[in-house]
Order: structure tokens, then sequence, then C-alpha cells
């Protein structure tokens, strides 16, 4: 099973979730997680651009802020935190890191409902929480993480949808039903992102740009270059960009965009405009709309896909990106080098 | 005014504040932060990292979860947050982008107490908050931000301390006092660090790492270093590097660290061994402790410093390094390219 493999295995992973849909709700209302007015999410890595995904789905659709936690500030620093009427989220592949056990095990002592998105279950994380999440990809062989990503960006989605409509999650969020597809339509696109790779064959560093949920996806595809194919790669939402690193660019700088139609795309085009004609970057657009496309020096489309749930589908041409490029680097998608797959922070 | 005269501006700068803090505990009486619950910050580009210096500080010293706002779900979104028991925090240093003045008028809205941190009181920040802290140090000149960044983490601090004794903010934080030596002390490895800072003169990458408090250090000095040098730095807590971007690193690899005395000092030094030792990484050392900075292919003495103030200190190294490489690099440090001095995101 290789990296690849896991990649395509995904349109299946995300529909298996969605079909377990009405659990989404009745778990929800379990939290009673309408009487609850913050969110404090711990995870780390790819878990972490979950999370980060989560405080733009919370915070949009139900008005609760998400704060990421710094689980060291407990593991490390030993605090005690107030986390009156939060929901506690741990979110891990692996469910072995004992820093993020650590923040639901606070949750526990303060009263609070914890929650675990894990893909093992039995895991100290499955175990020291009220409710598991159970993404049940089957085993991810693959250092780098993939599926497990987009699962749970999936599961995150499906709880807000149980949350809005315990009765049934898809009404209140029909669009969920078009994931899978639209996950399988990105991964028909291999050939043109395979294409695009090529650019990246001989930089040492580019920049990777998102704005609202898509901030999350320019996380972790950067987070992909960085681990498989030794790219430094610096992921911005395009807002702090202009505070500073935009300054990186010159003739021929390596820009890749997360575009797609929704509230930022103005924004985004406008900050792709000035990447390209003004400053001479070489920018690689992913978006659904043919004229935001046209703004790059290369692009990709990406499916028709609610704003929402677009990262779920957009990732997935971030990872065959991140693949081609790393076999562009005559680097082994299948042995990254220094990492190990599970990572145990105290 | 150059960016050199600002960086060494700073001890008095903060002497100023630390002169203030009566005037802090007065606010914290105000705000009856005592009573609430949680934080909310909202914050760009500089701003935000000492944001996450808040994350750790709060969270340590007063059991407070902080979140970082994604402003853009108000101002992009249109978003309604859910605020209760919440105190709201604005920093930036002109006070004039417009979504982190609408993270405080949505805390207006919602009922609860508001603050501005902000080096133009009469800004749309400040006019918008209950109460503000003028970080008071002389007009920043220089694009890239160094004196407001120190004095708004003096300003964070000097908030908690007050919140732990309104009566006498120096009485719960008694270290306050000796940060302005610390931070002058710091100035004086000048020449130290200009000959360590040749090392990046050729080099497209690094990494910067940190964790936990000095974690805001990590984000910051690379902040600079792209701002001003065009180094795509990439900073990590030790913690998150592990989870994959490690693979960065190879023989020569620059890495820059930040491993004072502290709780994490032992998770940082055994990761400084690995990177020197095994993956033959090129590691700069900023530490207080002679043993950690032995384990760097260079390093820059710190200062004695209480753990949860270090950060002032530590980054005043980080602004240095970045500045004397941008001179190695042939740059102007007082024009970097493409960037403005203030940044208004809608």
């Amino acid at each position: 099973m290789t990296l690849r493999d896991e990649i395509h295995e995904q349109p299946e992973a995300i529909a298996r979730l969605v079909d377990r849909a009405p659990a989404f709700g009745q778990m929800a209302a379990r939290l009673r997680a309408d009487e609850l007015d913050h969110v404090l999410i711990a995870a780390r890595g790819t878990s972490d651009h979950a999370a980060i995904y989560a405080q733009y789905l919370f915070g949009i659709h139900l008005g609760m802020p998400v704060g990421l936690a710094t689980p060291s500030i407990l593991s490390v620093y030993g605090a005690e935190l107030r986390l009156a009427r939060t929901l506690v989220i741990g979110i891990s592949q692996s469910g072995a890191s004992p820093d993020i056990v650590g923040v639901l095990e606070e949750g526990r002592r303060r009263g609070v409902p914890t929650v675990a998105i894990t893909n093992d279950p039995s895991s100290a994380l499955g175990s020291v929480a009220d409710e598991v999440i159970d993404l049940a990809v089957g085993p991810e062989r693959a250092v780098a993480a993939t599926k497990t990503y987009t699962a749970e960006l999936a599961a995150l989605a499906l709880l807000v949808a149980g949350v809005r409509d315990p009765a049934d999650p898809l009404r209140a969020d029909p669009a969920l039903r078009d994931v899978p597809a639209a996950v399988a339509a990105t991964l028909r696109t291999e050939a043109e992102v395979a294409a695009a790779a090529g650019e990246l064959a001989d930089r040492a560093a580019c920049v990777v740009v998102g704005r609202g949920y898509e901030y999350a996806t320019a996380r972790e595809w950067a987070l992909k270059l960085k681990e498989l194919a030794h790219v430094v790669a610096d992921p911005y939402s395009a807002a702090d960009f202009r505070h500073g690193p935009v300054a990186l660019v010159d003739e021929g700088f390596p820009v890749l965009a997360i575009a797609p139609s929704g509230r930022p795309a103005a924004d985004m085009a406008a900050l792709l405009a000035r990447l390209r004609d003004e400053l001479g970057a070489s920018v690689l657009v992913l978006s659904d709309v043919a004229e935001t496309r046209a703004l790059g020096t290369s692009s990709v489309p990406l499916p028709a896909l609610a704003e929402h749930l677009m990262p779920i589908a957009s990732i997935v041409c971030g990872q065959l990106h991140a693949l081609h490029t790393t076999l562009a680097r005559n680097h082994d998608p299948d042995s990254p080098r220094h990492i190990a797959k599970v990572t145990r922070t105290a």
C-alpha cells in the first residue's frame, strides 16, 4: 500500500463517513453541543490543520469561537484551564500522543464534554473521551497522512451538521453528499497536477496561499511539500501574507494558491493579479472558476462543491502535487527521511 | 531613524511601560478580568506573534484559554460569535486594520470587555475599545516592527500581572523590573550575532525552532528574516517540528533555535543534539545556559531572565540577527521590498 494508493482511497473513505451521518446527530444531542459556547481543540501536525478548518466551520456555522490548544501549557507547564461551557476535541490519527490526551483529561477533570477524532478508537485518546469518532479509513501505512486528514475534515463537517440538526445532519448540510464525487473528480486531474509539479523540481522554497476555509489547505499542502519533497513551503493566509512575507517574492518565485469561488474569492484574485503581474511570481492556481485560473501562470481545475466543504477536495489536489513534486525531485514518497508515523510529544 | 536605531531604543521603551505598572492593575480591576473565563485575541503579522505569547502567558498564569481570532470569520463571512465571559483583545501597532477593529466591535455588541493594545490610541482600534493600552514607544518608522513588538509583549505581561494583583502588579511579577536591563544586555551581543548571521548569506531557507513561550519568538524571528532578508524561514514549535518538517534537514541545513532555561529546556536540548549530531544540521543556539549553547554549531548568550519574560529579550537577538543577515545579503533593512508599514485587511 503506497501513499498514492491511500490518496486514491479517499472518495470511498469519505463516502463511508457520510453514510454514518445519523450517528453524528445522535452524538451532538448527547453532547448538548448547542448549550456550549466555546470549542478547544488539541491536535498536532496534519491534525492541527483539521483544527484550523474547524475554526472556520464552527465559527461561521455555529458562532462558536474555536481555540487551538497549546498542549504544552498543560503537559510542560502544568497549568489548569478554565473550561466553562467548552467542548474539548482531540484530533489525532494514532490517538497516541500524550500531550493531546492530556488536554482531553483536563476537559474531563473540568466536567465538560470531550470528543476524540481518531483512526484508532482503542487508543489512549479514544479511551479518555466521552465520545469517539472513529475515522475508520483503514490502516494508514504511508508516513505522510492523507486519507486520515480528509476524513478528519469530513468528520468535523458532519459533527457541525449534527449540531445544526441532530435529527438529520444531512438535512442541515445536504452538500455533504457531494463530497465523495468531488474528491473523485479531483483525483482525475492527476495528470494536470503532475505536469504543474515539475515547476518545483529545482526550487528550494515556495509559498502557499489560501484564505478563509482554504487557509487550512495552505497549511496542509505546505506540510506535505516539506515532509515528502523537502521543499521549504511557507503557508500563509492571503491577509497575513501582505504583512511582510510578500517581500520574499521575486521574479519567478513559486507561489501555490487555493482560490475557489466563495467569500474570499475577490480578495484572492486581487492578490494573484499582483503576484503575477507586478511581482513576476510563478503562480499555480487551484480554482473552480476559469477567470481565476487565468490569473495564474499555470492552473488546475477544482470541482464544483460548497465553499465550506471544498477543503476536502482541494487538499487532494495538494496531496497529488506534493506526491509528483517528490517524484520530480527524485525522492521516495513512501520513505520520507527522519520522520516516524506516530509522534509522541510529552 | 533607522531599523537599527529602533532596535536599540527598546530598553527605554520597555522601562517606560514597566513604570506604568499601577495603571495596568487599575485596568484589570475595571475589566473584572478575574471573572472572565476566556480570551479572544485579534491580531495580524507581528502582533499575531504577541498573541501567541499571550496564549502561554494567560494560560499558565491565569488558567485562561486564549483563542486567536480568525478575523475573516466576521469580516468576510459575516458570522456572529458567542462570546460569553470572554475578554476580547485587539493588538495592532497602527490600530488601523478594519478586520481587527471588527473583532472588537463584535465584542462590544456582545457586551464583553474589550482592550486595544496599540501604538496609536487615537486609531479606530483605540476608539472602539473599552480600555486602551498605549504602547507609547514613539513613531515606528521602519517598515519592520521591532520596538512595538517587545512593547506589546511587555504590555501583555503587565496586564496579566495586573489581573494577579490589581493593587500592585509588580508584586505579582517582580521580574518585570529586570526586563529593560536584560534587553540592554542582549543588545550588547550585537557583534556576536552579526558574526553568526554570515551563515545565512547564501541560503534560500532555514528553520526556526522554539517551544513554550519561545514559540512566539520563533514565529517573529522567522518573519523578520522573511521580510528583511528574504530568507524563507519556517518557524516551528519543537513538538510540531518532529511531525514532518524535520524531513527538510540535511547536511548543513540551517536551524535557528531559541532554547533558554525553563520547562521545555530538556526537550529542546534533545532536539538540538539530534539535529546537529544525527542529521548534520548547522544549528545556531540562543541560550542563557552554557551547556545548551554547546549543542549548537554556533551560539549567542541570552541574559538571565524569568522564563515567561525571556521572549522580550530573546527576540531582540532575533531582530539583530535578521538585521545583520539582511546586510550580509546586500539588502537594505530600511527599504524592504513590496511591503507597506500599515496593512489594512478587510
